[in-house]
């Protein structure tokens, strides 16, 4: 499998992809400050959740080393203030954002000596964890998937990328399709586009091609016609947000994916680590959701395609609620049907419990 | 109302604004045979079904003039023959064409002399009655809207372009949207940017945006959002083809449009011409869906937005089972809960039928 420095450490810098240049040019950029990363994750160089998450680490990381070159004035936790702030209003939807920065927090307080290397051998853990938490979901999501119709191979729907780019490697929906793979053989891939930043075209696409997927590109609105067409065996996405209840905030459309797949009957996998879910927001009403500028609905690559004198909807998530998610593929396992108790369970380790945690049970 | 010339008779041509280079420049093509008007439909140059219909019929006429001028050999449906060849076989899923192509062709068989007049004056006939027939399907369509919610205006959502661009004027589901300002006051509009030729964007955005609406852009994959939080009172949209048991083939994704509308309690109407319903067609399973170039989908304006290595899905209809369509508007009024039987009811001109036909009534 390709592996890409989505977000990591290089000589006391936070090197990041750029992936809005992606896939015309692979290009890698430096960021030395909390405030350089927080407008990198603003500006979308990185993108996807996790990813998002492992940069805010190394953001707070580089920011401290930052602080200590210039001699620090103040307590860690008082000079670090402004950089945490700025990390963590880059981007209100993905909840990893706050996790991340809320993960290595506490690391100020203590002991002042030393404290910008532990804050990196935290960032590093939090990249390394979500690499393994990819292989785990991805285990388990493909344990689950049904078995493709006589005659083709499993094709499996996904929206924007919840890939190796969105992540620290390996992916979490395109982790479970990676999965898949081992377990089947062959899988073929229908990607949407992603309208309007191509995240599907652009960066899923790629990434699947790059790795010898069989990759179908169609527009965000071909997903029902698919699905009538009996092209689609199952549909697995990320999330950026999970409320307690079980309502996912992800890329804007896939709320529409999970109602047509609902009608077709077809399965609707979420692929999130532990870290995506937000116990302290009860229902997706709760989550904040990010309206992005004018300009990436009304124009491709600087040249505008919208006519003049209008209005532009833009908002970047949707929420779909738990009750059209056929299960939630984390790295302790899958929940079916996730709910409030469901998820309080996950979380507390229940994984025996006789509700929800059916691992290797197939949605056939 | 700002007047386009779609498709016209000018000076012995057919002319025909080229609505691919919309909204940024506004140029008229004229073409003088059968086959060139057969390419500028393939093409898109013309395009909403009611407008390729047009175009067809002055292409048939244009045809005969060419013939007689260069000294036709053979009868007239001989001569002919290779010419109407090509016009109905330039796209294959809005009815209209063939339905214009059927209207003129039995002209060929009678009196050897003045045919090339007398098809010219049935084409026109063709375009004056669909300009009227979107005036009589907007108010009728107008009169069953739902009152706004208080506090703001009437909000329509519409996809693609069914506007005077896609017909000889007026328009069919923006006819209603017209039709519904003057009965209302004042409406708004969500239009769907409509990937991936941009219809939504490029012509229903200009063409309302220049008659003073507000305009309300999205991409295609915002509808389901837009409805969750109670932005959209009906959707309304246009048809490329209705078989005789109601199910409606219009542009590529109408359908997951009409699927969360039905989720979300909202009125979806569909407007189009007698001549846009296809009594010979049982369902839409029958309907043959047009599938476009990929570079379509792979580039925008020449340049290349995808990743290399893959295949790509670009249907360009997709049908909408008749029981999710809350009304179909023609200019002889409104079927609500369209099905065989009332569509039947409606040719045989049995307006006062107890089903069916209840214009005036309101949907909300």
């Amino acid at each position: 499998m390709t592996v890409f420095d989505v977000a990591v450490w290089k000589d006391g810098k936070v090197r990041m992809l750029d992936q809005r240049l992606l896939p015309g040019a692979e290009v890698y950029l430096e960021f030395g400050s909390a405030a350089e990363v927080a407008e990198a994750i603003r500006a979308m160089v990185v993108r996807g959740a996790p990813a998002i998450g492992c940069a805010a680490a190394f953001g707070v990381a580089v920011e401290a080393f930052r602080l200590a070159r210039a001699g620090r004035s103040g307590s860690w936790p008082e000079a670090m203030a402004e950089g945490l702030r700025l990390l963590r209003q880059a981007r209100p939807t993905a909840v990893n954002l706050a996790w991340a920065i809320d993960r290595l927090e506490p690391l100020l307080a203590g002991d002042p000596d030393g404290v910008p290397e532990r804050l990196l051998h935290e960032a590093e853990r939090v990249r390394l964890e979500d690499i393994a938490s990819c292989r785990a979901m991805g285990a388990a999501g493909a344990l689950i998937l049904p078995d493709p119709p006589s005659g083709r191979p499993l094709t499996l729907m996904t929206h924007c990328n919840a890939g190796a780019l969105a992540t620290a490697g390996y992916g979490t929906a395109l982790g479970v399709i990676r999965a898949a793979r081992d377990r089947f053989g062959e899988v073929c891939v229908f990607a949407t586009e992603t309208r309007p930043f191509w995240q599907g075209a652009r960066l899923t696409a790629w990434e699947l091609a790059r790795d010898g997927f069989e990759v179908t590109l169609m527009t965000d609105s071909m997903s029902g016609h698919a699905m009538r067409r009996g092209l689609i065996d199952a549909v697995v996405v990320g999330a950026d947000r999970v409320a307690a209840n079980g309502d996912v905030a992800n890329k804007i459309g896939t709320y529409g994916h999970a109602v047509l797949a609902r009608r077709h009957d077809i399965p609707f996998l979420v692929a999130c680590p532990l870290s995506t879910i937000d116990f302290a927001t009860p229902s997706g009403d709760q989550i904040p959701i990010e309206e992005r500028p004018d300009t990436e609905v009304t124009h491709v690559r600087g040249q505008r395609i919208a006519a003049e004198g209008i209005r532009v909807f833009n908002p970047s998530f949707d929420v779909t609620p738990a009750d059209l998610v056929t299960a939630l593929v984390t790295e302790r396992g899958v929940i079916h049907a996730p709910d409030a108790i469901r998820l309080r369970a996950l979380l507390q380790g229940l994984t025996d419990a006789p509700f929800g945690m059916r691992i290797g049970t197939s949605l056939a």
